[in-house]
């Protein structure tokens, strides 16, 4: 699109989203543009927060493991650390959230360059981390932290400038007996939806005026259980968020990678190309798991470089990602998460060019080194990044996709001589890589090549 | 009525029982016959027993009178023993219930001659004792008993030949934010009434099939609130229990004392005449409270003196009366409350005959001899009881009321032989107690004046 | 003994108190006159309180029941309730005497009746309801209550002008490992005697003044093990109750039914004769425990006839008896004991006479209606009580002991006019008991003959 | 020394080892040589664990700052979070230990290249860590983890071939009241020492056979109040690790910094020149506290590259380092303190040589590039090192210390060319650093430049 017709566009999409009325079909849903922000965004931190962080054990489906799957794991450990008879309920009045300290909070995921945060309001427990009407005595207020933890992060991020506030909410709830009777009726009763789940999902937009409405839980049953398009239309027509809400596609097993604002598709979602509708990969600094754990140990964290080749890997195929991080049960994120995110913000700092406001090229990944090499590019100044999760072994990267010019420029980001290269067999660009000193080097864990006027862009 | 009209009129009640259909309307609810067995069964223990049992401070409103009427006792109470901000709900999973036994709180409801048991399912708090779809995670199954609390006492006093089960259920509660909402509303929604407060209520009577419903809190909102007539239309005409049911007049601020079966009106109930319509006098044996406290005195408990009079009185006027116990958290009906039930069977024992079954007579207390002097009447043998909850000072006892004949015959019950009596000016009855040795007496604490043959019976 | 005999005796003994040093040898020691006022008493309440009042399950052995004799009704207990691993310790921080108010407690002792008070301070758990030094962290100060239990109720009762203040004290404890340590060095050490078991005592003493050191757990060992004899003589020369403590028996094995003060012999020691040596049985109103039990029913409380009957038969044998009622954890002490204790002290208030500062007569039961009849004679008044503890069929009842004269009287206490009596066959007593309608007599329950002016006394 | 006659004073210690008895003073006591382990292995752990774990708030003197200084912050959160009188020692049994796993542990002290782990066996809340006799029921057997904590870790560390087990032990307690006795006695009396500190000491090292008896808490009195020198005639003499173990020098006011093995002297002890008498740095990961922290962030946490330059300042000046991590109450060593050791193993594989087995060289720092420069040497190999914990700006280290002759070999740890150098107006030493790509670098944060045939070694 050239950049004219992209302003005839988005002038277009204004009017459109201040005259347009969205009608509760899928049809009408899927028409509205997603807003801006969220697409040049591309890093937001998801954070897994409730009553499973009191066991703080394997994961936020303790309980369903423990009831259901019968996990020997789960099993063994409430037989030994607790009395017969103990249910997950009486772990409730153990969430104190002590040193929740939300500005605390926003102070580090600002400084780890992500651009929203999306919190678990209420996981499929049931247990709503805000004083929801529909879930009297069974959320954070009532019982345990006594307080509001949505609202009060909801507050400290918005104090903030760059960034914005979201929320996950799980449509179904493992035991909610009221769910379970509509699931037994099969489903020829909607008492639960109207009752809890959507009665939550309006408490939390017209409450907390969340940017993004990150909905879960969602699976065995179509949107029209849900009466998602229903909420959607609203969302999008009288919300006060109407006009910079994004929405996942978690809506139903029908909408779930075909309806909805941007696709999650599964968790972890990670396709092989580059997807032209947007899509995030929601994923989580723990390997293991989406929760705190108390036995945590460094082998099950990733990497800074692990990190980083994963968002880099995410934002060349059109993604963005949501970087889980699990509070504990005491409100606090340890201290391994928060040197992550903060290096990820200190790389960020140097290469965030390369990542924010950028678009995939026409291709994600290089054809001769692929895997490693990970393509970006920037409208605004026509260049295209390759972002390098290693150091080739003799310095040379050899690159298949990019056509250069005489006038192609190519450097380092944070170098301020331009790189050398060459082409062999006048068709595949040989790029030299600095050799510099440690206390150099404009980063640590990956760089980014910068290539100006080339060809094929 | 004479007798063969009355069998009559019994016919005539079953077959409409057996046709009728009831209209869910207060003319068509009252029109129904009280089922029998309700009337001649005359006591009832009634069980205070709930979340409250756990602070087991004060009494059953104990979370209003701390959130609300902000009592300087319980607010100290909570400062000295509490952390800040612990909620009510956090005592919830301190409620063990952990020697509670069902079958031997039926062997003392029994040895105590009560015909009925009325447990509180569900207080003002909203905790429902047994595992309420309407109430997840706030009720006994999920959090502290893990028990179904209801349903086990169901089962054991059902297992007893002559002894009714019976549910209290509180309408109203007090922080129930959907019932907040509806009264926010000014009662133009009735979100709370269809989601919580009948459901609960078809749940108790289609699982337990109670024979007594017995309503509370109703008394801020009409009936037409609670919806109340449309459920009792389907408890008379459809309900498991339809043929045996009784419930109570406290449907509304519109029913009470004067609509539905038995009436209430005010808690102690006592009128100072005669009532025609049935009516039950609900009280406690501990005169402070209705739930069990921590710190029970001696002296805060009823004697079996002052319970023996309360029992003659309300009879005598024509009502019920039911006898509250608090148990323990633990489940435990304290050994003072076990000693004056079984007092009270062992009054009842000699003395029965004076009580069940029994109606009221021209008057219940005496014209000469009042307060003391407790007037029954038993159609099957003609006989009216005179209860004396004291023993007079010369061992005469002066009554205005019974016009003797010739062949009036006046004894006392448990002693063989006739007592001596004598006309004071033709007219005053003057009887002659008997003088016993201790371990002759037919009982202690109450004695009842049988008259036979009188004039006006 | 003649009365001016025995003034001139109690003179010499006051010398001797303020002259005698004793030494530390049994034989020393026992020839302490006990101070007048034990004797006297005739009634004290005993105490069971401790860390076992938190599980407060079947009795205060708790731990050895569930540690060494693996009872199977502890171990299913504590495996139903507790997670694994949980220990006796564990059980601590869960003892809060919330309700404690040893005012009130002193009120209800002081309207019972009785003369003394002693508190288990130290039972074999080893835990102290006082701040010891010699059991940090393992006492009522620093865990649980974080109160002085003990002094508390010691200043309450010095408060009361009629009534004495005692401690028991537990030598050995199950679990300590010194203690153990100790044994293990076949009693070659004695470094728990010293530094645990001796410390307390003294501070005991020296802190709250006790008027009776009621000392138990000796059984294992010789007295030589305890040091006991050196502990008296320090007691008996010194300290600063010197004048006015009494000590019982159980001081070692050695010790138990032979020296010390009063004998206790074996809990609930009842001989079957009078015993010259001054003794105590000690006893409990639940007869199924010392300490409280949240299960406790009513069937298990000694009624108050039963506990009148014990009192009789004791005080006829020359016994001192010790009535047990176990406080809750929550400090509390349930309305049945009060109610019993109160009991008593009405029965006590008119029948006083019969049991305070008498003496057993030459026989303490009758030869001919024995048991249930229990004598004891008054010096002051040179009478002698014939204690009823049942109301014989015929209204006679019929003795072989006394020896009437001419100008012998009796009566029964509360009842003016003198009671007809006649011999049969010139030497079998019969007395006629009066037949009083129930407001006219004196008391309930049991009933005391008074003789004056014998031929045998 | 030269080499010959160092092996002759070796077999001259061993010798004297094998027949000195060490008498009870301190010239006796010092005159003992340091085993040999503990200079070469230069780098230990420390683990402070215990009931302050719990509130895991600001620090291991959580009591002191309680009860004692009133620190607001400690008031407040108490305040905030308890209820009124909760005590110190109910925090115990929330202790649980529950992911406790000591080979875990050992694997990751292993892995930290550590050779030794001194770990908390009691600090001065007196709580001990092992099932002591003499600390009944304030101990990790009797309450909360219900485990021999010191045992499993001992056992774990000594299946390892290459790291040796250690004790703490604090020897006063806060609020002992034996030893408050002693104190109020003017230390006339040594209850506490006898009853409670020594017996400790001879259980540890008896059951646990411990390399290392780390004392502390001797600071307020003489080391004769102790027992010291009594004790450690014992552990020289006679204990099962006579051989082997060493000890530090906080046993009394007089010995800090001046008697016993290895001087600690204060917490983070560094000198600023070479120290002869063996001498330990204790320091701590996080910077604000001993023990672990619930709310503990990044920033708090040491950086691997501070932590190596405090490894390499310590050991260039002849100290060994002890590495504090604390581990929560669950028995978790955090990720992030894992990470840390792991990074200190992985920088150790590499310049291990430059750290085990050295001696400080003539200076520990260069007198022109000082700080950031530190030297060892390596007697085996006439090797001096100089570890860098910079890298120069221009790739240029400038050395005043090392003096060159011709034969003079100066390379990089870790790269195989050796380094070009040249001397600067005949003296001053230059060294060009590689610039080597960062996947060839040798290791990150601290680089070692080994000198070997200089002039002045």
């Amino acid at each position: 699109m050239r950049e004219d017709a992209k302003l005839v566009f988005i002038f277009a999409s204004i009017c459109l989203a201040l005259s347009v009325k969205y009608e509760p079909n899928w049809k009408s849903i899927d028409s509205r543009p997603l807003p801006d922000w969220y697409d040049k965004s591309k890093i937001g931190i998801f954070l897994h927060w409730g009553v499973f962080s009191v066991p703080a054990f394997e994961n936020a489906w303790f309980w369903y493991e423990w009831k259901t799957a019968k996990d020997p794991a789960v099993l063994k450990f409430m037989k030994d650390n607790y009395p017969p008879g103990f249910t997950y309920a009486d772990f409730a009045p153990q969430f104190h959230a002590t040193f929740y300290d939300p500005d605390k909070w926003a102070d580090v995921f600002e400084a780890s360059g992500a651009k929203y945060v999306v919190l678990v309001t209420k996981h499929h427990e049931g247990f709503t981390l805000w004083p929801s009407a529909a879930s009297w005595n069974w959320n954070a207020y009532d019982v345990g932290p006594h307080r509001d933890l949505v609202g009060a992060l909801a507050d400290s991020i918005r104090n903030r400038t760059d960034i914005h506030f979201g929320v996950y909410h799980s449509l179904f709830e493992f035991y909610n007996p009221i769910y379970l009777q509509d699931v037994a009726n099969n489903y020829t009763t909607q008492n639960y939806v109207r009752n809890k789940a959507l009665p939550e999902l309006y408490e939390l937009v017209n409450r907390y005026k969340p940017d993004v409405v990150w909905s879960d839980g969602d699976w065995n049953e179509d949107s029209t259980y849900w009466n998602a398009t229903e909420f959607l239309a609203w969302l999008y027509n009288e919300s006060p968020v109407k006009d910079t809400v994004v929405v996942n596609d978690r809506w139903g097993k029908d909408a779930r990678c075909h309806h909805g604002g941007f696709w999650n598709c599964n968790d972890r979602y990670m396709p092989g190309k580059i997807i032209k509708h947007k899509w995030e990969n929601c994923m989580t600094v723990d390997k293991r798991a989406w929760t705190h754990r108390r036995k945590i140990q460094i082998e099950d964290v990733m990497s800074i470089e692990e990190l980083l080749a994963k968002i880099a890997e995410t934002v060349s195929k059109g993604g963005n990602i949501l970087i889980n991080v699990g509070p504990t049960a005491d409100g606090v994120i340890i201290p391994v998460f928060e040197e992550r995110l903060k290096q990820m913000g200190q790389w960020l700092k140097v290469n965030g060019e390369a990542i924010y406001e950028t678009q995939p090229w026409s291709q994600h990944t290089d054809n001769i080194t692929f895997q490693g090499v990970w393509y970006t590019i920037r409208p605004q100044e026509k260049a295209v990044y390759a972002i390098l999760t290693f150091w080739p072994e003799n310095n040379q990267i050899i690159l298949g996709a990019p056509v250069t010019t005489t006038k192609t420029r190519i450097s380092m980001i944070g170098v301020e001589t331009p790189l050398k290269w060459s082409l062999y067999r006048n068709k595949i660009l040989i790029i030299e890589l600095p050799i510099l000193p440690v206390n150099k080097m404009p980063c640590q864990w990956a760089w980014v090549i910068k290539m100006e006027n080339l060809k094929n862009y």
